[in-house]
């Protein structure tokens, strides 16, 4: 087995089997054999430039690599656990088929610089995609908040009905939170796209390497200045990870509220039946799952930001084999995070409202006792009297088992002198939601514009 | 596809491909198969028992399920993702061996109790694994305690030189660690064994079952006494994900210390190379892969324990689907933790201890101060004045360059005239190490006695 | 300030304010003060035993430390800052009081092993209040569940209408909860109830010390059997907080069913005025704080439990500065688990049960479903099939917007021939519940028997 | 104290002591006043432009909220639990004061935007001050690197000796970081710094309130564009806990390596008695303790981090008490992020260097092992051939117990006829550093290089 190994010279004993597996990444690291192939090439021709490589040489290995690109493709390549990892799997089929020129890619890299490189190569692309489902996202809650406009539902503030709102006024508060989702995940991409590679195993090294040319041919958009810090730095990939966990946390919200609605206790919406499943004994099931897992899931992407926080905790520089750690949550956030973008874009598209059930909710509740307790103000109380007023109208109706709306004016004037005919209109919904009309406000007319403004966004 | 689902009655279009993959489990609950099965015939046996099923239905389950077992064994087992599950894939199988007596078995039971059950034989069987793990790596420690009794080194807090210790009695600081690590496993085994089948989907069922039966059957040592809390309860996976997260902060603990001590820069002990491996640009290097490995480990296990959290915080009864989500990060949690105790277990049997370089650490540090200040008080002296009278007189042999048994007599007496030629006797490490002759003391005499303290244990 | 510090003979310069303020801990610490001098008075007792310290020394420390008591106990003790922590004051003002007596007092003990003893006689005697706490609140949910035997409520699950369950069932899941809280808090206590004390800074001491005779003075039931062990193990507030972290998941859960419940549109319960807030700006509202609060605060729990562990990762041995930061977490964990159950206890008896709401709300979801396919059972359809013919009937009962129990006999009868006019004796909730009259079930006999059960357990 | 509630109009009993307690928020919200009163004041301005208050009140609320100022500088401000939080306490104390002009400054805002103001208001000066703390940690940190950037250290991976580094260039590794925690702070601030005030309760507010007037007035860059995202958005707050983390995992591993370097085992490095403490009964020691505590206290600050993320998953919209939660560890992290940055920057500065131990060091390791096989590569040797023809000297050394460069030329030359005379000089620390110069090498040229660039960056 010695000769597989590309570091055994001063080894006496081979390395134990257990430790093969354990130790050995090529199970998992081998989705990165993409990008290490894009960044080997640069980095030949680079060698090529600064005259370290011959052009016979950087021939051959383009060469080599495009026939391994095409055995990955068919599955063909033969990943063998021997050769621990996607680079040395790679590095060892190129020299088996072009002989010493694959030897002499190595120069002036190390495995350290390498594998950072190529995991920021392939996280760039991730969150481009990331990005474009985040919009897919919005753009089909924008559908929903332009066609619900005029939907009035109960606001609710501890779950207890506060003021109406509109339904799309609603959908656009997750607009906006996947819209920091967004900028979260560009600040992230600006991190990550910048190059490690020339940083060698640690300290730099001695051939004449040109690092702008290979950080221009890999589109990275920085340069990493300091090699102690190119080999060990992970921040980007637990920035990342925490972008992801907020983006995670954002569709845990609307899942709870998801599952609430659909629940026959509140019946606001219905699910479309090819995103839910049924009971194997209650017969009448039919279960919100995905919401439901997507809520699970948020646990999932937070774990492992723990996981990869507690890895990076107290590491001495530079690079550790603790590191090899962060690969597999990485990956695992990118999946969970990719999927479940993509399958909530379908889902809002398969929502149904309905809008007679949330109307009926806000007249439960008392949604419009703010409205009354402007209008007193606005006949000149200060605004806590109006408050205490309409408290005590309030727990007047409760007791009639009666919305304001529905006391008699003489009841309403009990309460207060100032209280006229004209009350009844801003004790209705749609009036509470009307005049609520400034920027930010739920009125259907601002949930128009912010519908109009997103889109222009999305758009530009 | 409809026909495939068996709750597909109501449903009016059939679950997305996307949908399917994401809710989806058979590719990781396929693990379970075993213990699916087990819980089967054994709630065949009481249906039959309690007159629900007859002799002839239970002996067709019998043999069709031994005869997935063996399709299993030999891979031939068909697993559906159209059929979601372990369990759906195994009843499907079933009935399409052995026709309605396959459909007759979920008769009194949901997947809600069901899955429960099977992820606590499972867990159990898994965790009498570990506790044999855990006492197969005290054992090895044991061994080098037992060996290395007499080899002194420097006892360190915060990193600095504090007291000579006996390297066993340091090896023995795990071995503590990892008993209790033993008794919380035990502890947490009770609750897993806990019978939750006979919740059905959530509030028992109307068919006479007998779970004393069933439990006794599959060995359970106690039955869930609640319906609703017995499907919806994953404390037990919480407890263990917790205590396995202990174990791996111990061995982060012991691999820091093995790191440390393979540095150059402490030389205290070698790793046997067939636990370690080299560098793809630096061929000098010998790297402690393995306790490398197993501090980053622990935060992936730490990362589930959070996520497992994360996933019940709010989460309202009795089953929702969320929970599914607890099967990656406990499977992975306990196949972390068996390679990893299985690998430490032999890699501590390939550690060479280099005494002499312990030695020469523990003669740079003043390791000797604190029974000098005995010393003193023992002749007198108030414990607070001896422990500034040796403070000064390190800082005089600090300056000397030399070790407090290295000044002589006039100078040590200089700072207090109780001092004697008597001195130099406890200012040895072999003197200081012998004076600790108590319960829990480092004296060479103890750690033995621990030793065998521990195998009687063990062996117990 | 010098001769402020006992460890300065060695310094060159004093401690900068900032520093003495970054690393002091006798701000938090101080509330260790009756445990500490528990701790120094036990120890002082055994060191006159062993012939260390002279009765008249042990007397004047015990006069000394009952004028400190009393200091304490009327605010008159002095805490200063320049002596870093609880246990450096309290023997300096011993030392003030009584000269060298109080200097002897710290031989053969280190701050290593003493804070490690405080810590636990702390946390042992909180962890006997919350065990305490747990039965109160126990207490008050069989009440509650005795005096709700018979209420039905629909049974959840994935938020959907599952089962008919009875309200004092789901009170019960939460006793089981509980339950196992109360054992692993038993559990815990028990490790906690060890004594480090005697393991010195690390290595023990040469004093001849007598561990059994403080640990009996202490009632601690073991004795850490190592002394670098002794000192840096933090297990036991990992484990406690992990604990406490169940707790709080559970309270969440049952949380996130009151606000629920409360919610207008389930309103399955209301909550004392005492226990709510109101709102700033809508005089309506009446909102659930305090269970808000409690589902907030389980975070803030768990938040503790991951700081302690990466606290404790990959820390070499033995005593290093970073275990101070195990203080704060630990108190307010148990600051905040006694006050929310305390607090839940009362509240949980401040609730009010609405029987006729949950009973309407059994009535919209089908939630007899599953009585059906078994009805189909028992007449001699194998589950599958009953389970598709269910689904179809409540289907067709769906689309006409009736309860199945609401259809016409012959409307059933087109599913199936076997139904005939007994089916409706199982489509009621009182039927369904009482149906399930098995050990675990939700038939209200078990209810009763498991309130009995319960209280007996607690009384035991 | 009915009327010391606003919101009491409709409660028929006053909320329990122990709730208010546990529901206030006044200990440790009133830190927040400063900021309530400047949001107040913006507010009342706005009205009164918009014509909603009079000019006489705005000039009595300015005047009143100019004495609390006062008061509260000077301790006299009465803080009251009954009162709830910072809002009601000083709306009340204004409304004492001046009367109805006091009650009327609540039109057209809730305390659910209120206090998502004063939280923004507040983080927003925070993570200014954050900003130049780390710009000050640099700073000296640059100045280390430019004092040192000729001193030759042992670069290490996996704590084994790779190649030599320059103690400079190390430093600027952490200069590095920080850096990118800077740019992080600042993006984090742009998200902060927007405006929620206008959202009122949940759904704006039916005065003719202008937001660009308030934002304006309140330095705002943005105006949060949906009320119910404006009033239950916590996204700021774990962005900047997260950004907050990576600080502190980055001070993790420097006070990792300084407690390293500072062991006698490394002797790299002293720090000046100021920042050490002792033992209190081992005279000779001095321990790193700030770094320590540092190194702990990485763990409470993501700790805090988690919490805040529990808190948030699966909240519905819009506010929900358990917010209130998110204060404290908000202030915990950034109290410790400011003290642990202050006292970081000072410590490194009182870090004395030991070049003569850290060059002694190198020379222990075969750390230019590199270098030669780069010697043999540039002699026309592929790079993996080359490198196992220097593992196998190195093991030859190795057994010699000699460095690579004490081997005699025969001796080398047994490995490789390539090698000549001239290899000694590739095999000398200062060599290796040297050969190093590129962009992001590890020679002194270099370092210093980026030493400029980082002051002209700081200075910019």
């Amino acid at each position: 087995m010695t000769d597989n190994k590309t570091w055994s010279g001063r080894f006496n004993e081979p390395v134990a089997e257990l430790v093969k597996k354990y130790t050995g990444s090529i199970d998992f690291d081998k989705r990165l054999a993409k990008w290490d192939i894009q960044g080997s090439l640069a980095h030949a021709q680079m060698l090529q430039q600064a005259g370290v490589l011959s052009a016979e040489d950087l021939a051959a290995i383009e060469q080599g690599m495009a026939e391994i690109i095409a055995e990955i493709e068919v599955g063909k390549m033969p990943w063998l656990l021997d050769l621990e990892d996607v680079h040395m799997n790679i590095e060892r089929r190129l020299t088996d088929k072009i002989g010493d020129a694959g030897k002499r890619l190595h120069t002036g890299r190390s495995r350290n610089d390498q594998v950072a490189t190529d995991i920021r190569l392939w996280l760039r692309d991730e969150i481009t995609e990331i990005q474009a489902l985040l919009q897919s996202l919005q753009a089909a809650l924008l559908d929903l908040a332009e066609q619900n406009a005029e939907v009035v539902m109960p606001g609710f503030t501890h779950l207890q009905v506060a003021q109406p709102v509109s339904f799309g006024h609603h959908m656009l508060a997750y607009v906006e939170m996947l819209g920091r989702d967004h900028e979260r995940m560009a600040d992230c991409r600006r991190r990550v796209n910048r190059m490690p590679l020339g940083a060698a195993a640690l300290a730099g090294t001695t051939y004449p390497i040109r690092r702008e040319t290979t950080a221009q041919l890999l589109g990275f958009e920085q340069i990493c200045q300091n090699s102690l810090d190119a080999v060990s730095d992970r921040d980007f990939a637990i920035e990342f990870t925490a972008a992801a966990s907020l983006v995670m946390i954002h569709l845990s919200r609307l899942s709870e509220e998801l599952i609430l609605w659909m629940s026959p206790r509140f019946g606001f919406i219905d699910i479309a039946d090819r995103f839910c499943t049924g009971s194997s004994i209650m017969p009448q099931k039919k279960n919100p799952d995905v919401p439901e897992l997507v809520r699970g899931k948020s646990g999932r992407v937070i774990g492992h930001l723990t996981g990869l926080m507690m890895l990076m905790k107290s590491q001495p520089l530079a690079y550790n084999k603790d590191n090899q750690e962060d690969k597999e949550p990485l990956f695992d956030t990118v999946d969970t995070l990719i999927d479940t973008l993509r399958i909530y874009a379908d889902m809002m598209r398969g929502v149904t409202v309905k809008p007679e059930n949330m109307r009926a909710a806000v007249m439960q509740g008392f949604a419009t006792a703010t409205d009354l307790a402007d209008y007193l103000v606005k006949k000149g109380m200060p605004f806590r009297d109006s408050h205490e007023v309409v408290a005590l109208a309030v727990r007047h109706a409760d007791r009639a088992g009666v919305d304001l709306s529905e006391l008699p004016l003489e009841d309403l004037q009990s309460f207060s002198d100032l209280i006229n005919e004209d009350v009844y209109n801003v004790l209705t919904p749609e009036g509470s939601l009307n005049a609520r009309n400034h920027l930010g406000g739920t009125a259907p007319e601002q949930v128009r514009r912010q519908v109009a403004r997103w889109r222009a966004l999305i758009a530009g």
